[in-house]
């Protein structure tokens, strides 16, 4: 035994032991790791100890509490401001920001979507809006303000440092197999939505072959403890859980999916995907007191889906984040392709169904991975990515289908598509002869539990 | 998600979730620790995953040999040479070897004890010897050959890169809390031993208050997992499990070992002391060949230390581990105080009892922790020490004492005993009212557990 560190040890040892830590515990072990004074051996032992012995209610909460307080909190937003936020756990073709934000914002809330870019096969929201020609999404605290008063909405990446402790600890987490751990996921998550004062705030947590929550259980604890920690620390907050087993929509790859997000603002969007917009957006405006129900909010949504407020509100936040005036109304006008305003060019393949039947599954892992492959995804941060490249469903689950027919159009930068993406978008598809049931992708709405009437576990702090 | 060391992350995954390692992963994984390619915070996450969840004996096997196999392998030993071999947990007083191993030297084997430097309250081997002026720890392999042909034994410390996957793991499990795993000490040890082609190694387990194994189970787990991969490794191994609550002997603190070791060697030792030398040795004997039995081991041992042939065989590795002839001979001379031939000066403080009574208790880790603040160990690789401080002890367990009577002479370097430091051995003694039973301090002896003729289970590889 050396004395180096001798104190973070000791709060290893607790863990692994399978202690519970006091507040005052979890605090010198999260001020240790944003000082850099715990040694990243420490940290990803303390991680597995946590993964494996797991995190209680109360240490998850204080965990994300000294998570937040590790570095800046923005400012407090002006009082009168109904500020939210959604947060998705990741998934294959997920575009709902893009629809949900205009949306919200054409509901009278506000909506500051600070995202941070893809890595993998589940792609980010900043990498799709920079398919269009001159969006930015760097943009300045102060703009961030104007933006917000003027159109209710933004999607921007992060420039301030946030929760530095979060910096530290994901990276650790990401090569020490701590990743998929609810106590671990709440206290990275919801640390900087407080630091980014958030009032209201809905969680989209996949389940499903493709998420990192592959059963519905493992789906429900995580959102049940987000959403019960985001409540400890004033946030109103939601879940919702929802399958990630194919892609969200038909679109898969950058500008597809802008092109894709556009025509469901144009009231022309894929049932799924709209069907999760408004579930998600009328549980924000219910929860932040926008609507007297779930079903009033989702009704509000639906309105500002069909009225076309929600797709000007799309255009606005466009131009007000460096989009050409003309770039941006064409853009939104339903008789132009997105794609050609876009300038989005690439080669094309026609994929077809290798028997008739019904189509049974179409695996999200395996076409996330293949629109990485093709050039839409990045493995290492910096790198360049093609936002043209992707693909476009022909079909979805349930729907019946003859030997030859397209299922997919393979969208590529290559003269021709490789062999090797070929094969494993084939892999993707299962055509069975019976056709199945779909389920809705909703599986349920979670809101934070009822705590008994019990007084709280003493602890020592 | 990142690219990075993809291939750890798995094995980590693979551990986290309590699954058994093939010989090739853990192959691969100690060759990416000693390559350095596995990143510190991975091997942080591994050794906390392997703590939990545990290592099967297969995998300690393989670790075992793959650590062994991380760098250089001494050459081999003269074929007609029997190379035997102690190895410690750690103990407060612990001098057993520097009577052991000229012990076995004057029974005819080799004893080539190669030992680190102490850390905390257990103080190192080295540390000891080094209390004799002019005694010298470091010694090339070659001239090693040389002291063990003409002498039979020697102490010294290490020269060479043996096992450089422990020294990097070493360092991760002292800060993360993962030493006291059994799978991890035995590979740590029997690595070593393996790459100095021990042939006979007996394994000192203790147990009790000041002892990672605190528990006689625990204790008795962590000697049959080593001695059945020492067996595996080729090497035959046996340990003996002893009491680890109050000081081995009376002595602590370097030159006040060294003084006892030396009486013990003149066949004037305390009889804890000297029962465990020849309990071990006897084994050691047993276990190689050179007796027909335990008993008859124990036997040669004691006739050993009777008959005056340690004693010499201490004398002469001294001389040849460069103490000058005359000092050697005098520190030997049972007729003068070993302390003043080496010149061992500190002011003396006798503590004595708060009552009458018996002595029930003389906590071996407060009276380790005390030498250590009076600056008889270190806390960083590379301190200084002080070999003329330490405890002597007047009463050992059982003994019947009255109140003001001395129990304790304490070796101080101040010109006053620091009060911290005399409290804390106050609070090191306990006497009741009753006479305790005094245990002996061994507790079982190990040899290999009979495996069963089932054939072992397939591995994947």
């Amino acid at each position: 035994m050396s004395s180096c560190n001798p104190a973070v040890r000791d709060l290893i040892k607790r863990k692994r032991d399978g202690e519970e830590h006091s507040d005052g515990e979890i605090r010198r072990l999260v001020t240790a790791i944003a000082s850099k004074e715990a040694q990243p051996a420490q940290i990803g032992a303390w991680l597995m100890a946590a993964y494996i012995r797991g995190l209680s209610e109360e240490e998850t909460i204080s965990l994300t509490r000294e998570m937040m307080n590790s570095g800046d909190v923005l400012p407090k937003w002006p009082s009168d401001w109904t500020v939210v936020d959604k947060h998705s756990t990741g998934g294959v073709g997920d575009k709902v920001s893009l629809v949900l934000a205009p949306a919200l914002a054409a509901c009278g809330v506000k909506m500051p979507k600070i995202s941070g870019k893809g890595l993998e096969h589940t792609g980010g929201t900043l990498d799709k809006l920079e398919a269009i020609p001159g969006f930015c999404v760097d943009m300045e605290n102060g703009r961030v303000r104007e933006v917000l008063e003027s159109v209710g909405c933004c999607i921007v990446g992060h420039t301030q440092q946030l929760v530095p402790a979060d910096k530290v600890m994901y990276a650790i987490r990401d090569v020490t197999a701590t990743v998929d751990c609810p106590g671990l996921i709440t206290g990275s998550i919801i640390s900087k939505k407080a630091a980014e004062r958030v009032g209201t705030l809905v969680l989209d947590i996949k389940t499903g072959n493709a998420a990192f929550m592959n059963t519905r259980e493992k789906a429900h604890t995580l959102a049940q403890i987000m959403v019960d920690v985001g409540c400890e620390l004033g946030i109103h907050t939601g879940a919702v859980v929802s399958t990630m087993d194919c892609p969200l929509g038909r679109a898969v790859g950058n500008a597809l999916e802008v092109a894709e997000a556009v025509r469901s603002l144009q009231n022309n969007g894929p049932s799924d995907l709209v069907d999760l917009v408004v579930e998600i957006g009328g549980l924000i405006l219910f929860l932040s007191e926008k609507a007297a129900s779930k079903e009033e909010g989702r009704h509000k949504m639906r309105g500002a889906l069909k009225d076309g407020t929600a797709l000007a509100k799309f255009r606005d936040m466009a131009v007000a984040q460096n989009v050409a005036d003309d770039v941006a109304t064409r853009l939104c006008d339903a008789s132009n392709d997105p794609l050609e305003v876009m300038q989005s060019k690439a080669n094309k393949t026609e994929l077809t169904c290798p028997q008739s039947g019904f189509v049974a599954s179409i695996e999200a892992m395996k076409c996330g991975l293949a629109a990485h492959a093709l050039g839409g995804g990045r493995d290492k941060e910096g790198e360049a990515i093609d936002h043209a490249v992707g693909l476009q469903l022909a079909v979805t689950i349930g729907d019946k289908v003859k030997q030859g027919q397209p299922w997919v159009t393979v969208y590529h930068s290559q003269p021709e598509l490789p062999d090797a993406i070929r094969t494993q978008l084939q892999e993707a598809l299962t055509i069975d002869s019976s056709q199945p049931t779909v389920a809705s992708r909703i599986v349920e709405t979670i809101t934070r539990s009822k705590h008994s009437g019990a007084p709280k576990k003493q602890k020592k702090n």
